[in-house]
């Protein structure tokens, strides 16, 4: 084979791998944005369809022999070529090694599991549910030793979603978050301080909601021309290229901050997907690179900055003039306390910056030792309703606001969840070093949001996947994860909020 | 191969051919109802590589040597087979008779052709267009010539839109409305009858319009768990399968009938799709026959029973609530002759419905001239402007109002336009054989719907594909098109309207 050629069925091969994730990815979004009710089964089949393709022509001899040709001419490619050969590389093990039909098996074993999931959730039912997450497990177990028998299969798993973080790191991550902020939110708990958020539960009509998010997206300089905002149950960011990005949100009459928060998040995924270089555009790099990075960036925009004085202080006004009746009497001061209320609650969707990493841990510590062999999916619901109680202290009343709240599970993607936690903590840790360099809260005072863009646009951003999450926290804050910046940030702000003796 | 075998493969490849076309059609849908704006790009390169993939599987060597094998045991197949392998044959030799090279080459000048075109039309510079046009023209004559070199070119295209149509008989058919429709709508401009439309050019809040739309929808029995109503520009109707059709309207303002009828023409496509044989599901012959036969389903719902006076005495009540202010003093009746006001007007997509085939038989002669060599594109406007004068009486003010004001020539469907004035004179002779079976306008006037439905779900909608257009017009309405029945249906209306002699 030549150099030429080969590189020419490494751009043929990426675009064609686009295209079908393209389809499938608007196929999904479609389904939850736009289509009607009954077309569920028809989008599946040709969701199996298209995927069954792209996995056949992926997984295929000739494209092993096409990378491994590459690897051998790695002294004579470019640097980003040798790094889409890298990824290709992971992505081509990872499902290479799973034989044909237990991939079909797998893919059908899914789509039951997440529809028996709902319907578990909506009848409060998690023994109809139990025997799929059980075949979930066995199946997630069996293809990461497919993989690797060598490792541990939660490892394996974990690499999927942020490479390079170790068991052992993350059981000291959350060791850390369990000795400090389990005791923080008990003294949140106790504080004398009372919140009052009851001004942000009136009635607010989605019109004005739906402007209030347009605004925002404005305000975070979100170019619109690339980037669509849509309505589903479950807010989600999609991108297709980094010319077609899809957010979208869920407007709820009676509750102004659900939508607007869930904006800011979303927002945050896709300043991350519309500002990869252009350099990567059409190849397997041109996108954020890893879950953990990615929700670095959700969570830096929508709780760092989202949540901070300076910038309520900045979008008050709006707030003012979309809601004058509403708002009335209500300071932004008393405005950003009401979003910064902490309570323990049941569902981590809902709950609040300081105890959202507590049902991360709930969810890490339980997976962990489901892909272990520790813990049997039936003993599943007694496990997670004794941790509620030990770290959040509340009582779990049902598995469908309990262990049935979340469908990460269902859709198999054990090890997702510590990429949350992750997030949180890297974006902390961000903050730090970007105020050595930035004066970011002028920079939200005064509405000049460009300057914190840019510094996350040269050190995290334009790279999409060129760089590991490992190199990117390189590039932007001092190397490896440090749980103390987050562990301060929310003491600092937390402390604050709710008068805390240090 | 056994026989087994060959059906199975049959079934993979109708069932690959339909994951391409459900996703492509998708990301058509997408990109004119919700993408943004410079997602534009993206979407064409995935289109044009899932276009490529499944042109190439469909063309390749296997795929005729199956359908070879399948012809040859006809006798041992059942009949829906047969006829599936029939359909797939058309296809197949259309598309396999074209190198690879031309077929993609004709692509990327479509993609060019329709965005110059947009612009020419924006910028009233047909000199901009013609030269693509004149490509356009030459790839479609001499792919017609690869299919069969003893036929017309035009000949051919039109079998892809409407199978069974010679040029002979739309000829015969073209012709006799010149004879008949020209001198009406040269009456019904010198009668004395003068209908006032003004009222439906008021203002009407987009939020009424939309709940009339689905009001009518729902009058019509169109089930909307499996059919969405979006909103776009051009207003069109595309099924991924029978559980998911999309249709889409356009909202006015100041234009109470735009949006109004526009849904019920579309809705008129969508019953077809919504209705065809569970047993076809998954198939190539799950969907409408031709693009005639479906125009006369749109045109049937829209024109003969959406512009009829029961019709409107049916809906009026509703049109009056949602538009109390607006409709004060305007009887039924009143709103009936108002949405028939016929004018010769510029643009066939607001034209009424007697004007309507004139502009259509303007498209007939000159593309087929265009086709047949004995007219250059660079004479077309000033053919195009003669034509208007001669038919339908009025000057052509520019050609972004002439020439350009269409879509189809731009994408490569010449042969496409006759089957607009088909499905009118097809609708008006469905009419005629169904009142032999039906009580219609008692129906109507009751607001049941459904035997309406009915008559035409058994000859028509449930044979999908299965049977050609001729075979349709069989079951239906007595044989062969004659285009006496839409004259006389035509000249009853119009002559009612405007007190015309007989």
């Amino acid at each position: 084979m030549k150099l030429a050629a080969a590189i020419t069925r490494l751009r043929e091969l990426e675009t064609t791998m686009h295209a079908y994730q393209h389809a499938m990815d608007l196929l999904y979004y479609d389904g939850v944005t736009t289509a009607p009710a009954a077309a569920f089964p028809g989008r599946g089949e040709t969701l199996g369809t298209l995927s069954e393709l792209s996995y056949r022509l992926f997984t295929s001899r000739k494209v092993g022999e096409l990378l491994s040709f590459l690897e051998g001419e790695q002294a004579n490619l470019d640097d980003q070529i040798n790094r889409e050969v890298r990824k290709l590389r992971e992505s081509y093990d990872r499902q290479a090694c799973i034989p044909e039909e237990e991939f079909s098996l797998f893919q059908e074993l899914l789509n039951e599991s997440e529809a028996v999931w709902r319907q578990a959730k909506a009848d409060n039912q998690y023994d109809l549910f139990e025997p799929y997450l059980n075949r979930v497990v066995e199946y997630s177990v069996r293809f990461a030793k497919y993989y690797d028998d060598s490792l541990p299969a939660y490892h394996v798993l974990l690499q999927e979603y942020e490479k390079g973080t170790s068991m052992e790191s993350l059981d000291r991550f959350f060791a850390d978050l369990r000795t400090e902020i389990v005791p923080l939110v008990q003294q949140v708990l106790t504080s004398s301080v009372q919140i009052d958020d009851s001004f942000l539960y009136q009635t607010f009509p989605v019109a004005q909601q739906r402007e209030l998010a347009d605004y925002v997206l404005d305000v975070l300089g979100v170019d619109r021309s690339r980037c669509a905002l849509g309505e589903t149950e479950h807010p989600f960011t999609l991108h297709f290229n980094k010319d077609d990005v899809r957010i979208t949100t869920h407007y709820e009459e009676n509750n102004l901050v659900s939508s607007l928060y869930s904006v800011l998040h979303e927002a945050g995924h896709a300043l991350y997907e519309l500002s990869t270089a252009e350099s990567l555009r059409g190849t397997c790099l041109a996108e954020g690179t890893s879950m953990g990075i990615h929700e670095s960036q959700s969570r830096f925009w929508e709780n760092i900055i989202g949540r901070s004085l300076p910038f309520i202080r900045l979008i008050y006004p709006k707030i003012q003039s979309l809601f004058p009746r509403q708002m009335a009497g209500v300071s932004a001061e008393q405005f950003y306390r009401a979003v910064n209320k902490s309570v323990p609650s049941l569902i981590r969707t809902e709950s609040d910056e300081l105890t959202y990493s507590l049902h991360i841990m709930v969810r890490y510590e339980l997976e962990k030792r489901l892909v272990e062999g520790n813990l049997h999916t039936k003993d599943l619901p007694a496990a997670w309703n004794r941790m509620y109680q030990e770290y959040l202290g509340i009582d779990v009343p049902d598995d469908a606001r309990g262990v049935l709240q979340d469908s990460h599970w269902s859709g198999g993607n054990l090890g997702y969840f510590p990429s949350y936690a992750l997030g949180s903590a890297y974006s902390a840790q961000m903050l730090f070093y970007m105020e050595k360099d930035l004066a970011v809260w002028d920079c939200v005072s005064r509405g000049e949001l460009l300057p914190i863009w840019s510094w996350l646009e040269e050190r995290i951003y334009r790279f999409g996947s060129a760089l590991e999450p490992g190199e990117v926290l390189e590039n932007c804050c001092g190397g490896r994860l440090d749980s103390s910046y987050y562990v301060k940030y929310l003491k600092k702000k937390y402390g604050e909020l709710y008068h805390l003796q240090e």
